[in-house]
């Protein structure tokens, strides 16, 4: 009782490959439901003996029936005794379905996206590279990650959790993990934490999100660096803060400018350790200023200390949260640069007064941060692993960096200067050269060579052309053949 | 050369239990910073020699060296040859302090949050039982969880990916995943869904809260269910929309006053498998009257099928999205309840034009989801054992909801009337006695039992009394035990 259209349509949805995963049955009530949907059988029609369909599709008569009691149990067929089964009718469901269908895919090609969805879509998010190749910045070397004894320690703590590392977990983190944090940060970075003042999260991307919301209303005066970390200005822009861009120099953000502002500004957000992407460290006495500052107008000093284990040139200073006696000062921090990308593990160190709303307020945002690898991190931090990795890897990381400088000072001199940071996974390099950012750039892509431009960092987009190139997860001979490549290619475009 | 107060200030600090994990040196570098920080030793002033400090504390000599020379370091004090250390003259950092740091301790006492940030604190957040007791609903059974199974994935998927698996992940999520997640619901839940129109999140939480945002502006209509899933609720109003309350019958959501309201709706949320916290399954007719109501408004139909699998009582109904043709339906699925919480892993399934856009801005939230554990979630499902395990959980939920009923009646009869849903994890009770919810929720948790009250779930407080009793993560013995408590503590509390 199908017309032979209808039959080929149920004979091509079960063979689509997209449902080949689907049992037999499954496949016919989903497209005798669809038919139905679509309205090619209308309210009322016969559906065909399960018999005869069974023939006609080369099926047993056992999978229709399947297939109709199925369908009858969502209400699409009705079956009476002795005539067989029909299509239901339906309300709100058949007069114009089609037509009305169409119209809708015709408006459905815009997305309506909220005002503030249309601004994060637009902002373009924050992009890694999936399999980073040089120079891609902020990549730390996983190669050699010490895997197998990671394992090794997931499997000690799964042993005495059992499933309790299954349950629901604290949302401010598992008490295990932030003492650890709270002695690292004190012990490696001068800080003033304990376990009850830290904030486990999935990123310091989440940490930026969360005190954009938390903290301050749209429109709200923020100061930034200029240049500035793209990811921090996105999540400020998404959260409708007015950001404020602030000089950087060698001694990282300039303070008058900040100090003779009469407006009412909320926070200044910094990454004081190397500043990205110049690399400056923010100065010991800019930092105290910047506490006063935040102290006498109320602000919050927001410090991304993303990269502070990578310093590689004389002691790190200590961080603007250890200095700071007023508790104006929200550290962040990250396993992302130190451990691995895919962990998924940030945190804040908070004043005392912001843990429970923030703790609160992360519940909302996405619960809390998995279980198993808290756990796992938490062990790896107190079996002393967490420091000796680092440590190994700033060794490795500081040749690399030096091993880089000296490839540009020999290959690239007559297109760049670089500026040797003393520490982070980045180099900014400013063009010497008629070549302009974007063509430099682009001639590297061409060659499968990665470069951020630092224009686009300020403010105003028109900084000092240059670029930022990643060094940390390149091996000496991967960073040599790049930066021949690199050569070459800008040599091309010169010409 | 340091006063006696200050000497004995240094050597608390050493001896502080907090600074245990810190080298001694660490702790008198940071005890001396104090000192200049709080204004104890001024600018100028003279350090002891480090041999004559060394014998005050009973350290060695190159300890205290250590500690002078960091502190130089960071330009806390100056070196002069053969005059000694002093404390350094420091911009902005000494006149008043002390005063000013008072009176900013005074200040700090309400913490700054933003509108947002305060509504979201004072909302509460979504709390979990970290160790789930009687009657905590929304909780699967994890103590059977094959957890050794998990865990030799887990170590095949190292195996072959390798450090890879350390990297940054997709942030749409790993496509093997996302093609088990389509396979999964185009087969168990009749959704139209293919791999590059899933999402994966961390939670459902956070599907809600990326949908709130990225579809919404604030002061936006948006419907949901009266009463309500309180998680979603307060997603909505963190993000400012005008949560338009609207009643739910024995067939889900009553679709006359959605469908005759002439004011401009942006979205519908439901929870059409198993109503939160009815239990009421939306009948066919209204699914599809709600989807042409959709397409009709251009508005968004959000579906949370968080505990769809675990369906008891004849065949559960295809999810909305796989019966809307216009693709007007945003389907949120969950592992918290299937798998296990501590996973942290949620998806979406999302209209073509949303995928981008959405994907996005989640990268300007927190990134992406963890990497091996979405690759070990991949292998589970693919291998079957995701299909075997929610098989395996159905059948023990189904029979400890049987077990509860009965002992409901049993025991309870006098109290309350059990309303045994057709799935899910929870059974809603009302009472019928003159107890009023309050009383019987203290007098429950004070025997250690926890009950959700059910008014507080209604828009205007009010709802009929009543409380929801979680059951699939407890044993037959432990249910039993539970609700004999309860009876004695209403019959204690009645009487």
């Amino acid at each position: 009782m199908f017309r032979h259209s209808q039959l080929e349509s149920v004979k091509a949805s079960l063979a689509h490959p997209a449902h080949a995963a689907m049992p037999l049955h499954a496949r016919i009530q989903r497209a005798i439901r669809q038919l139905i949907l679509d309205g090619t059988l209308g309210p009322g029609k016969p559906l065909p003996a399960s018999r005869a369909l069974a023939r006609s599709l080369g099926v047993s008569r056992d999978t229709v029936e399947s297939a109709y009691a199925r369908l009858h149990a969502e209400s699409f067929i009705e079956r009476r005794v002795g005539s067989g089964s029909f299509v239901a009718e339906m309300p709100e469901f058949t007069p114009g379905h089609r037509r009305s269908m169409r119209d809708a895919l015709l408006r459905n090609q815009a997305p309506n996206l909220s005002r503030r969805g249309n601004a994060m879509f637009r902002s373009g998010g924050v992009s890694e590279m999936l399999l980073p190749r040089p120079f891609a910045h902020g990549v730390p070397e996983t190669r050699s990650f010490p895997l197998a004894l990671w394992e090794r320690l997931e499997r000690q703590v799964l042993k005495e959790a059992g499933t309790q590392a299954l349950l629901h977990g604290d949302p401010q983190g598992t008490p295990a993990l932030r003492r650890a944090i709270a002695d690292y940060v004190n012990l490696e970075r001068g800080a003033r934490a304990t376990a009850d003042r830290v904030l486990v999260l999935t990123s310091s991307q989440q940490a930026m999100t969360l005190c954009a919301n938390m903290l301050f209303d749209p429109g709200d005066r923020i100061i930034i660096e200029d240049p500035a970390y793209y990811g921090a200005r996105k999540a400020f822009d998404a959260a409708g803060l007015d950001c404020v861009p602030v000089r950087v120099d060698r001694q990282g953000i300039v303070i008058e400018q900040i100090m003779d502002d009469p407006r009412p500004t909320k926070a200044v957000f910094l990454t004081p350790s190397h500043q990205f992407p110049t690399g400056a460290t923010l100065s010991l006495d800019r930092r105290l200023a910047l506490i006063e500052w935040a102290s006498r107008n109320q602000a919050w000093i927001i410090e991304d200390d993303y990269d502070s284990e990578f310093h590689y040139a004389g002691k790190p200073t200590a961080c603007v949260q250890g200095l700071d006696p007023y508790d104006r000062t929200i550290y962040i921090g990250t396993f992302t640069k130190s451990l691995f990308p895919g962990l998924r593990i940030g945190y804040v160190v908070l004043p005392p007064q912001l843990v429970k709303p923030m703790a609160v307020a992360r519940t909302l945002l996405d619960g809390h941060t998995a279980s198993i690898a808290q756990l796992t991190l938490a062990r790896f931090m107190e079996g002393g692993h967490f420091g000796a990795h680092v440590r190994t890897m700033r060794g490795v990381y500081s040749r690399r960096l030096g091993v880089l400088a000296e490839l540009v000072r020999t290959h690239l001199s007559e297109f760049v200067e670089p500026r040797v940071p003393v520490g982070g996974l980045q180099m900014p390099c400013v063009l010497i050269c008629d070549l302009s950012e974007r063509v430099a750039i682009d001639a590297a892509r061409r060659v499968g060579v990665e470069l951020l431009g630092l224009s686009a960092l300020h403010a105003d987009g028109d900084g000092r052309p240059g670029f930022l190139m990643g060094f940390a997860a390149y091996t000496p001979d991967e960073l040599e053949v790049a930066v021949r490549k690199l050569a070459k290619a800008l040599r091309t475009a010169t010409g």
